[in-house]
This record gives structure tokens, C-alpha cells and sequence, in this order.
């Protein structure tokens, strides 16, 4: 057991897997949520992913080890900054918010002594939301994302935080918050908006004619146009720069398929069949 | 049973997957496959997807009731037109190829009296290429696209060509050449660019912070280049007006992430959302 009470802010699809995952394992003695909406701590109560919960954060955070912020990434700074006034001495907060330097920023100077801010990204979601389709394995062999000491912080706490998302079953990538949001700009961001866009092109009358591969680009572009708004607009520039040479790219594409350039084509599609062999199936 | 035999000329992926669904649901008497590898042939009647087989299109189409051409896309008309050449009168020829006006093109008015060619296209595939990869299950509750008598063919040879897609488990849409091929521009075709492009632009030391999603949108980056460019090629204006439309739609979204347009963001990532919910998981 890493902590004797972790407490969890936001109760949604990642923070029910949070709760499901730490209960699984053995990480915590006991797992208390908060939430905004009573119904949701209910069902994830019911779920098995809380012991017990509520919607004062005050109360909530009052006996935690280590306070798990999982709202929307764009009220995560605001959560954190509010759950630090209510915490004990020495107690650490992480997130896992999709988008770090905003975060970083926000929050940066307005945490009590004694209080520390390690900020993670649990690399792992789903199209769906809510704590009805967490998982306990949502984290498993997925990378986190551990922003370093973006505070200063003593490493030993970047190191307890750590290990509680390797608990949780995810590997550890230690980043800083800049070297995070270009980085996921390109592997999630981007993407998302790429995938959005081949949908949002596709008549309905042609689903009927989509196969697999239809299924897969697009299939992320089911997931919360909210929650996704506030991750483009805090990580807008890295975004636009991805975006942009993505059409770079594509442009390549569309020269070589205009030209009728058969040996460029396939030289073209090599190169990120290669990007995508490294990655495995 | 279906037919007493059927040919299959090119034992890929497709071919191979057309023949273990024939068998497993017996389709037809015999399954006999024509490759011009002869160790595909031995690798495809190991695994059970053919009876037997050679390298001898002229043996091996001589007694079939159906030919079925599954080569890459760019080798389909000419194949077609070969092995006409060899089956007896009354025979029915058709093809998984991925494209179909080129196909339709090549083989109008090429074929001796009382061959009949009913292009169609299942699909379904994979990222994956080779006999070893196929499945008895690959057209299971796809679609498969059946173009309506191109060369004036009698309906009820549509209609029993139609009956054998269905009869490997897809089920049948029927489609003229063009409106294949346009459909198909923005289904399969341009996705996949938009995949390898996604692909192309991802430094392979990002890989190691990647999730679900980014493996998603870029799985069909793994396909066979060759074969992709030959799909390409085939057809080319329908797949530039697709990149066209695709990349006027991103744009809308890089010009509403750029103003900081959140509501903008909503809206157009839930016209997405709204085509990817109508497709179901």
C-alpha cells in the first residue's frame, strides 16, 4: 500500500479507473471521490471504484496521502489550487490532465508550503466518458506522462507520485510540461483533430460502405467535443504547429498522387508504414 | 453449395480469406487457387484455404462455375481478361478489387460471348498482407459493394454473384462503378493517406507516449505500399477531390483554434462526433 487515503477530484471516465485500478491493486487504503454530481459518486461507489465519497472537495481531501485531480483539463489548475488550501502538510497532489504547461502555470505560486504539485498524464482514455466505463486496466502497459519538479519540488516526491501511476499499471516517462505538449500535439492532439475531420467530411448515406479502417481512423472522433475544446485551446500553439505539418505532409501526398508518381507514392507510404511497424500492433 | 468449383487467382489476404469462408461454409465443391507464387499455393492448401492449386491459369480456371480475382488492384483487369480467355461458356468472373471505374474500363468489350464479369469489392481487409493472415471470418457482417451490370449482363448473373458475397457472410450493396469509387474516395481511400500522413510526421522517440487513439487513426499505415499505390492510382481524381474536401474541413478547424473560437470547437468537433456515433463501435 502506497498511501493510506488517496482522494479522488472528478469522477469521470478517468477517475473511476483510477479508483477501480488503486482499489485492484492494493494502492490505497481507502479511495474517497469528489465530484460535482452526488449521482456520479453514487454509481462509482456502487462500481466498486470509491469507498466512499461526496461533493465537498474540504471534506474529501481533508485525510488524503496523495489528492488524484481528474476534471477537465481545463479546471484542473483551479481544483488543484482549491484542494491545496484544505489538504494536510506534506500531502501531494498529481492530475491527469491531457495538457501540462498551462497547468504548470497556472498553479505555479500558489500552493502552501508543505504542499506539492507533481503534474502527470496518464496516456489512456476512450471515446466514452463517465465512471460506468472505467476500467482497472485502462492504465496497463500505457505510459504516464510525470512532469519533473516543475516547482522545484524534492525528486523523492516526483518519485512517490511515480510510483503510484506504476502501481496503477502504466510506465513512467519523465517529461517536462513543454517537451509533454509538443510531444502530444503530434501523437493525440492532432490526431484527434484528423480523425474529427474524416467524419466530419463522411455523408451518413456512406457509412454503410466503411470498413475497418474507416472504424479505426475515425474512431476517437466520438469522444467528448467538450472535454476535446478545452484540450486544443490549452494546448493551442503546439497544436497549430502539428496541424501544420501534418499538411505539409499530406500536401507531399496529394503532389506525388496528382503527378501520377507510383515510385513516390510507394516510397511515401514506406516511410510511415516504417513509423507505424515501430510501434506494433 | 453454391458452385461445384471456384477459382481463386491470387491468394493474398483476400483470396485467401475467400477461400476458408467458402469451405468452412461450403460455398463450394472445390476450391482451387492459381498464384504465381507456387509456395502461396502451398501455404494456402496447408492452411486449408484451397483444395489445391498451381501456378496455370489456364488449368487452374478450366473447370471453375465462378473465378474470383483477388490480385492488387492493378493487375485485376488484365487478369480478368486472361483468364476469360480460359473458362468454359456460361462461367462468372468477379473481383475483390478496391477500386472499380478503371476495372470496368479495361475490361468493356474484352470478353468472348458468355463470360460474364460482375465486379465487386468486399470490404474488409487488414493491414496485414500474405495467405498465413486470412480468415474465414475477414467479409463477417461487412459490406460488400456489387456493381450493377456494367457490361449489360443478365441481372440474374448479378444476383448469383451477389448470393456468393453474401454467402462468405458480407452483405451486399449495390453500386455503380463511379459512385463505388467516389464513396469509397472518402471511406477508404483518403483515410488512409490522412493515417500514413499522421504516421509520417511522428518522430519514432514519440511513440514510446502514445495511447488507444494514436494506434487507431494510424493501424492502416501499416498496409502494403505497393498495393495502396496501385489503389491510389486507380483512382486518382476521386481520391484528390476527397484530400480536397478533407483538408477544407481542417482548415475550418485550425481557423477556429486559432481565433480561440471554444464555442466554434464544440460545434464542429460534434458534427464529427455526430457521423462517428451514427457508425456504431
Amino acid at each position: 500500500m502506497l498511501f493510506d487515503q488517496i482522494t479522488i477530484i472528478g469522477v469521470g471516465l478517468i477517475g473511476g479507473s483510477v479508483g477501480l485500478a488503486a482499489k485492484a491493486r492494493g494502492v490505497a487504503g481507502r479511495v474517497i471521490g469528489v465530484d460535482r454530481d452526488p449521482a456520479t459518486i453514487e454509481t462509482a461507489v456502487r462500481l466498486g471504484a470509491l469507498d466512499a465519497g461526496g461533493t465537498d472537495l474540504a471534506a474529501g481531501v481533508a485525510g488524503a496521502g496523495l489528492v488524484v485531480v481528474c476534471t477537465p483539463v481545463d479546471h484542473v489548475a483551479g481544483v488543484v489550487v482549491a484542494a491545496a488550501a484544505h489538504v494536510q502538510p506534506g500531502t501531494l497532489i498529481t492530475d491527469a490532465g491531457s495538457t501540462k504547461a498551462r497547468i504548470v502555470a497556472e498553479v505555479r505560486g500558489k500552493l502552501p508550503p508543505r504542499v506539492e504539485f507533481v503534474p502527470a498524464h496518464p496516456v489512456a482514455g476512450s471515446e466514452k466518458s463517465g465512471p460506468e466505463h472505467g476500467r482497472a486496466d485502462l492504465f496497463l502497459n500505457r505510459a504516464t506522462a510525470v512532469v519533473m519538479s516543475p516547482f522545484g519540488a524534492d525528486w523523492e516526491r516526483t518519485v512517490r507520485v511515480g510510483r503510484f501511476w506504476e502501481a496503477l499499471g502504466s510506465h513512467v516517462v519523465l517529461m517536462n510540461a513543454e517537451e509533454h505538449d509538443r510531444t502530444l500535439a503530434f501523437t493525440s492532439h492532432m490526431p484527434h483533430a484528423v480523425a474529427a475531420a474524416v467524419a466530419g467530411v463522411t455523408h451518413s448515406d456512406w457509412l454503410r460502405i466503411t470498413g475497418g479502417g474507416f472504424r479505426d481512423v475515425t474512431r476517437i472522433a466520438a469522444g467528448d467535443p467538450q472535454l476535446w475544446a478545452a484540450i486544443f485551446e490549452a494546448n493551442r500553439s503546439a497544436t497549430l504547429a502539428a496541424l501544420d505539418a501534418f499538411s505539409a505532409r499530406l500536401a507531399e501526398f496529394r503532389t506525388l498522387l496528382a503527378a501520377g508518381d507510383g515510385a513516390g507514392l510507394v516510397r511515401w507510404l514506406t516511410e510511415g508504414k516504417q513509423v507505424r511497424d515501430a510501434l506494433g500492433t
